[in-house]
């Protein structure tokens, strides 16, 4: 078959790359379409842990089950997404130390065809295209657990999701006005995404590069109950300083790197709680498919490239200019 | 009456004072004892929010009972203890924003009589001294709600206190301990205070001022689920980077300042939760005093002063030489 194939860092090529047999209980995919993340994007230029060379990437797919090893071969021929843990294990609260993602080391969906375990599949919702259906998984994965589990979202909470236009942001926002969303303030670098978060519904959108930023959600809504933060960097302390009392910020990601000088004096006193997540469990991938499928959430899809135009793709993801996912389509249905 | 009054910052003096009319139900106490609070002396140094002259300070007192305004006069005559809280209001999970603390604005403890709302007043444990119950307000109520309601301890948790000697941090400890803890690491400046630690049951004692300290905790107890912090500063990433997964870290105070870096990737990776914590709601107050009778804990009291020897007991507590609670004695019974 045909691969995207990571053979170091910066170094990536479509190959041939041959098949193994299929271990029992596993299922093969043919992908239509795969996803990029910002993982991808660090394991290539070698800012992740344990990277392995060569690696085929890519944590999303869409696809049709072509071969099932094991007594239930129902799926076969149908259409399904990949849930692109690996070895959450029992607690809910957090993964086990054995935990990996789909796309290195394993052979992630940067490829016409996928090998995983047959109890990673889902069916895909069916009013999803090929593309929508790649876009889910790992973003959504992470939004719906950072605003309901670890965020414990309720209609009441007025919401800042910060950096609107990246997927998890925008799941994060789609998902909060799923689930009754009434004031909802984003953030971003750029007007023309904050436009078009204001077409989705959010209530206030504020350009991070302007001074007083944090005092126009402060005028809008009085603050925020609970904030989603893929950017910590320098801009944290105004999270901090404009959080309501027991008010709640999730950090799911640090593009913008670590915090300087963290006012922990507010913390306690606003008797505030930073809240770590990532990814999600089991559990909440199944919650987050079935909370698509019931609202009929459509994923934002930025654009689409061909497998052989990935650089492009990737450029695109580099230099932030995607309002929604980036996505490769790998063959047609 | 006799009082010690702050006429500007560093500038405490013993002075006659006269008390105004009882205003409708309020309640007049003769103080016994009093304790110092580091809230205290950061307001003797001018670093507080909104600090008025002349002022009495003092945050916590054991007294009798010696007038009452309004129907029910049952408490004259009773040895009571005072709920520092003022203006709480409804809300467990934070203060409203009209919230003080007794001893500035209001007149505190640190005189011969404080006047507080009747509402105010609980009745002293019995086995308590009056300087363990003076001990008991502020700092037992903080680390209350530090450990049980911000920080949800179960017996289950790997148990970390930071800082062990001050008020907060052996309140926790004891409390812990009386709810059944079983894996209690503490740490300290000074090896004696660990060994006093020892001997209360803690079960492991790091001399924070070593290389490595961290480790050592990490090879106990392969790191904490719950810590209690009330030092925050650059230590702050060692807690970050010794917790288990989905750790908590509740913070009630920051004596060595903010904390530069804050080492967010790992926060989010492991699923941690810092978690904000100041003083405690009326409830919480209760809760605490109630659970103090109920496990028969005695404060640890370090040292007794006179009133009128308030600068030694202050320099005890700026020289960090206390383990426990440093007390003024105002009166005999």
């Amino acid at each position: 078959m045909k691969a995207l194939i990571l053979r170091a860092p910066h170094e990536l090529a479509i190959q041939e790359q041959s098949l193994g047999p299929l271990p029992e209980g596993w299922a093969r995919v043919r992908m239509l379409a795969a996803a990029l993340n910002h993982r991808d994007e660090w394991i290539i230029q070698g800012q992740y842990a344990k990277i392995r060379y060569p690696s085929i990437l890519g944590s999303d797919g869409c696809g049709i089950v072509v071969d099932v090893t094991g007594e239930d071969r129902s799926l076969i021929g149908k259409r399904v997404i990949i849930n692109p843990n690996q070895e959450w294990g029992s607690d809910e609260r957090a993964q086990s130390s054995a935990y990996t993602i789909l796309g290195m080391p394993s052979a992630g969906t940067f490829a016409e065809y996928v090998d995983v375990p047959v109890h990673r599949l889902h069916r895909t919702p069916e009013h999803l295209s090929d593309e929508e259906a790649a876009a889910l998984p790992l973003a959504g994965l992470t939004a719906y657990r950072a605003v309901f589990v670890q965020g414990g979202f309720t209609p009441d909470d007025t919401l800042l999701i910060t950096g609107i236009g990246g997927g998890v942001a925008l799941f994060a926002l789609q998902f909060a006005f799923a689930a009754g969303a009434a004031s909802v303030a984003v953030t971003s670098g750029a007007s023309w995404k904050l436009d078009r978060a204001k077409e989705l519904g959010a209530h206030c959108g504020v350009l991070y590069t302007t001074d007083g930023w944090w005092e126009e959600i402060r005028r809008a809504f009085g603050g925020f109950d609970l904030a989603v933060d893929g950017t910590c960097g320098e801009q944290f302390n105004r999270l901090v300083a404009i959080a309501k009392p027991a008010g709640r910020i999730v950090i799911y990601g640090a593009t913008a790197g670590p915090v300087p000088m963290l006012d922990v004096h507010r913390i306690f006193w606003k008797q505030l709680r930073i809240i770590g997540s990532t990814m999600g469990s089991d559990d909440n991938f199944s919650q987050m498919v079935d909370f698509v499928a019931r609202h009929r959430i459509k994923p934002i899809v930025d654009s689409v490239y061909a497998l052989e135009e990935y650089e492009h793709a990737f450029a695109r993801l580099r230099q932030r200019q995607q309002f929604g996912k980036v996505i490769l389509r790998i063959a047609e249905r």
